[in-house]
């Protein structure tokens, strides 16, 4: 099962109204699919130019490594050599924060990974949580 | 003046509508705003899984250059090393055919790019064009 | 669908037979998933050791694209420009030439490639091609 | 004395049986030879798409310093600076952690070198050394 574009504008939609909803500061949501590759991303008014590399970074490090941002976040606490290791393996594209969720089927198989940045780690993450959620699916964060 | 998120929903949306009613192959379309950072992409489902970049190389050097992707295309023509070069300075990133697509707001400034990828350059072309004319900008390709 | 490890070791192992059955030299067979990531390679003794990132290169070109290794290759001989640019925005990790071949399940969706190197190009496709076909799925080479 | 191709496809076999058998999750392992060029590579089913890069860069880190991961990781902890630096001179292409292990001959020579991942760093390299063992060569991890 793979990870539709409905899918992912729905879990972008529901990220942004989460956001709208606790007050967040503007965020920006990207949607991987199983492969770690690019579906759809979105990033609001007023956020940062370079928000795109922190949302898919978050996303990405999720989905390829089959973790979610806060573990790895507890693993770069304790090891911190080991995950800068690991962002250069991956071309330095990781970012080991909550807000990279990843997103399992009925089946309990990852089939995607979600990034949000723009407010708290914990209420990226919550937003992204949210946004899978809408669309059906589990999230993990 | 600068491309709002909801222009650029706009935009995707429309470019996406005009390769469904030409028939076109599944689109992936990327909305650059004028400093060359990503603010919004969809890859339709069944589009190959690398769209993302191809898009985005063909909005990224648009709105870097001020040039769209027929006027670097001609360019690359006629002085193959010049467009390499060119990748050089901006880190391989920029993908010289149409379908690479300035963005201009009334008085002519260039306030983004868009890029379509996945069927022939000039149709990637005319669904950019579409998409920026359904936002009520104007568009260069 | 996905390309199991299972399948995978099928491919190589069939399209290595192929090899020796033609009397190809050694042969380094790579076979990706559908995101463009190694599943599964194999390097034959006597092939030069740089050999994994050719038909690394093969294989991840003709899935990211979506297009086998020919078409690359006629792109590359109309548009040098253009495939020089995506081998840019792909971190020059593309091979446009035969030996890159796409896989399909069986409603046509593309669910991974196979690259191989070592013999000239057509007979590293012929090789690929075997593989794929041992393993019950259908190549496009 | 270099690792054959039949070796590696030994140690990779037996690596994967060594996991089964202790109920480890699902492995990725890789083997490179004398040089730091990959012989041959499996992912299991289920594992993350990004564990070839983790398994190329324990055993890349193994063998271009002639150390094995758990004395990588002693340095990393006694020094970060110093491993960081490492991966800066190797291109961000080493993982300094147990599951990169040293294959060497009857005379002590390395002759390559085994990287395993998917579990804990040390079930992984457990794994690494009964892969190695099984192909009647000698691991140090």
């Amino acid at each position: 099962m793979a990870i539709t574009l409905d899918q992912a504008r729905t879990i972008i939609r529901a990220a942004r109204d989460k956001g709208h909803e606790l007050g967040l500061k503007p965020l920006s949501v990207a949607v991987l699919d199983a492969g770690g590759n690019l579906l759809a991303f979105e990033r609001e008014d007023g956020a940062a130019p370079g928000r795109f590399a922190i949302a898919h970074g978050k996303a990405y490090g999720a989905v390829m490594l089959g973790m979610p941002g806060s573990a790895q976040m507890a693993r770069a606490e304790a090891q911190p050599y080991f995950m800068a290791a690991v962002n250069g393996v991956y071309g330095g594209q990781v970012i080991p924060v909550p807000g990279g969720v990843l997103v399992r089927d009925g089946a309990g198989a990852v089939i995607g990974a979600v990034g949000v940045t723009g407010d708290t780690s914990d209420n990226d993450a919550a937003a992204a949580l949210a946004g899978i959620a809408a669309a059906e699916l589990a999230g993990e964060g």
